[in-house]
């Protein structure tokens, strides 16, 4: 059974590996920030003319086509291809993949060009890559769903891309095409704030960095980011979703591999 | 008379409108927090590609200029046209217009192109759209101008231009050309945050998504942020601009309608 | 001898002089309210067909190439020959010089078309800089160097440029290839939050804006963020990285002049 393996926390910050990040203008600071505070060391860069350089020097690429323009799209697709010929994890973060008809179909160009170790995507976003009617609305407020129709979409996911799935929401499900991973607790907070599903995203990268088993990086990330919401919440009190902002990387750069155990055998 | 109708934020937070920003480097993730913050479903996009799909699905439009290019110019210009095409409210928000005679000119091309429901600007801005000399000095300290230099701007700008206008400052004017509207509070510690200026333009999106005035819209979007400000002056005290800055989407996350009314009451 | 100026604080604020900053996708929101904390007024652009325009109106200049395309390259190269024709200070910040042969090869070109005032890097910048072999590891993970190293560093990558450095990390180095100026103190939580280089590279361009000596103007930057890093851990407490970001923003808003000087006497 995979189950998260907080010790990961501890390997990435005894080795900072160098985790390149694919960004956009609305959370690349944030998703910075982050991988620092997990203890990884970022590289964000999108210039096509230097991803073969970068690739090769990264443990993990985080490919988030937020805020997309065709020229992304062309540094994501070089990208992509480099970390799969170095057999190095490669996570494809395709954000509002649903919002136009160019963006569905430069994201599925890039998913024809090379098979990502996960995809890591919102109900919305997984129902626009399964061709389904999407009430999605906005990256930042999805729909919902009912549990039964999350976990066959997860599965359906993964088994038509042919890759393991992270489908997040108030349950993050990770799927491999057949089994099925549920990761609960968080904060409902979490989707009163922009880019915590991209920044999710680098945590998987972060963790796949130092970690073979992509599904186990992939629940480690999720649970990882459940309990930072968490605590963020304690830390955050009622003061309103910029002070929840902050405490969520307090959160990140404070809990330790003990701390997200207790959290998690908590639930 | 226009006042504040500060039910609009109840019909934000129950409807959560598709608010579509085209945003800048400088203020995007502030912008897409404060619209989740109010309660409305941010989506940021600007690839020339995706907004005419985008305008069919989102109630309102903001489009910001600040770090421009060529691209996005074209992008807004593609988006205003949509909208207005659409019936929709668009909002546009030329940052910085008078910093070149690159930017004005863009700027231009995109009003004889499409007029938009509203313009939102500061003094400096609307001196730039206007051809006369501003004492502008960078998008965060414009000029400030005498209360009777200001009214007039406002007008002038909105009968040339043939369009709303909210001129943004230590009080804020709403004009159709003809009326006027006022709207004093505040904190002054605004201008020391960058992209208060664009989000209050969100803001406008936001309630203009909810509410077909688009004086109206205007008018509540400058009282909320005002109200805003004035919590957040009380919650950060004296600790300084980054404290501000987090208290200011405190407050719009947490202020409800009543919060509100009683704050302008106050006045 | 040079040695911080901190009176040139109160010159900023009084003065408030326009500082233009090509920035990058992930730390622009931070240096723009970085440089409104310091007193200054933030122009933030990166068009090529503006950079003239912004050069004449400008006190000095900022230029980083962080997340960079070949586009703000070229904006890079015209903004820097404007400014130095114009004989006003240019700091050139080549973040993550080494990352790629591509962004080496750019940034060679930048220095062949034009002297920049100040180089501001941190020890991987230098050596990639100087074509040395780099440990460096990612733009916010540096590798430390020994003193020694450090300080010969600084001096070749002065003379070789003809410029003066600024050779940042957990001891600040300036130097104008001769001499050699240390700037202690600061906090190691400075490494743990991306883009405080990019930030010390804004504030050299604040004081240099109203300081002529750009050594001096680069010490005092280099002090100045030593003191609000030292301040921000005091406010931060063991909060974590969110906290220590919104207190380096609260310390720059706050400290004064005599704040500073106590604070380096006290080193």
């Amino acid at each position: 059974m995979t189950t998260p393996d907080f010790s990961l926390l501890e390997t990435v910050r005894l080795r900072r590996p160098l985790v390149h990040c694919v960004s956009n203008i609305v959370s690349a600071g944030d998703c910075a920030n982050l991988a620092l505070a997990a203890g990884a060391s970022p590289v964000m860069a999108q210039a096509p003319e230097e991803m073969e350089a970068i690739a090769a020097a990264s443990a993990a690429a985080v490919l988030n086509t937020g805020t997309p323009d065709e020229e992304k799209f062309q540094a994501c697709l070089l990208r992509g291809q480099a970390g799969v010929r170095l057999g190095r994890p490669v996570i494809l973060d395709p954000v509002g993949v649903g919002a136009s008809p160019w963006r569905l179909e430069r994201a599925e160009a890039l998913l024809a060009a090379f098979t990502p170790s996960l995809l890591r995507v919102n109900l919305g976003e997984a129902q626009a890559l399964l061709h389904q009617e999407s009430q999605e609305q906005g990256v930042d407020s999805p729909a919902a769903g009912t549990p039964a129709q999350r976990a066959e979409t997860a599965r359906r996911l993964s088994r038509e891309r042919g890759t393991a799935v992270l489908l997040s929401g108030a349950e993050d499900l990770v799927s491999d095409g057949d089994s099925l991973w549920k990761i609960s607790g968080g904060s409902p907070r979490t989707a009163q704030i922009t880019g915590t599903g991209c920044m999710l995203s680098v945590l998987c990268g972060v963790f796949a960095a130092v970690e073979e088993d992509i599904l186990t990086a992939a629940v480690t990330a999720a649970a990882f980011w459940k309990a930072c919401a968490h605590r963020a919440e304690a830390l955050a009190g009622e003061r309103g979703p910029g002070s929840f902002r902050a405490a969520l990387l307090d959160a990140a750069g404070t809990l330790t591999a003990k701390d997200c155990a207790r959290e998690t055998q908590r639930l």
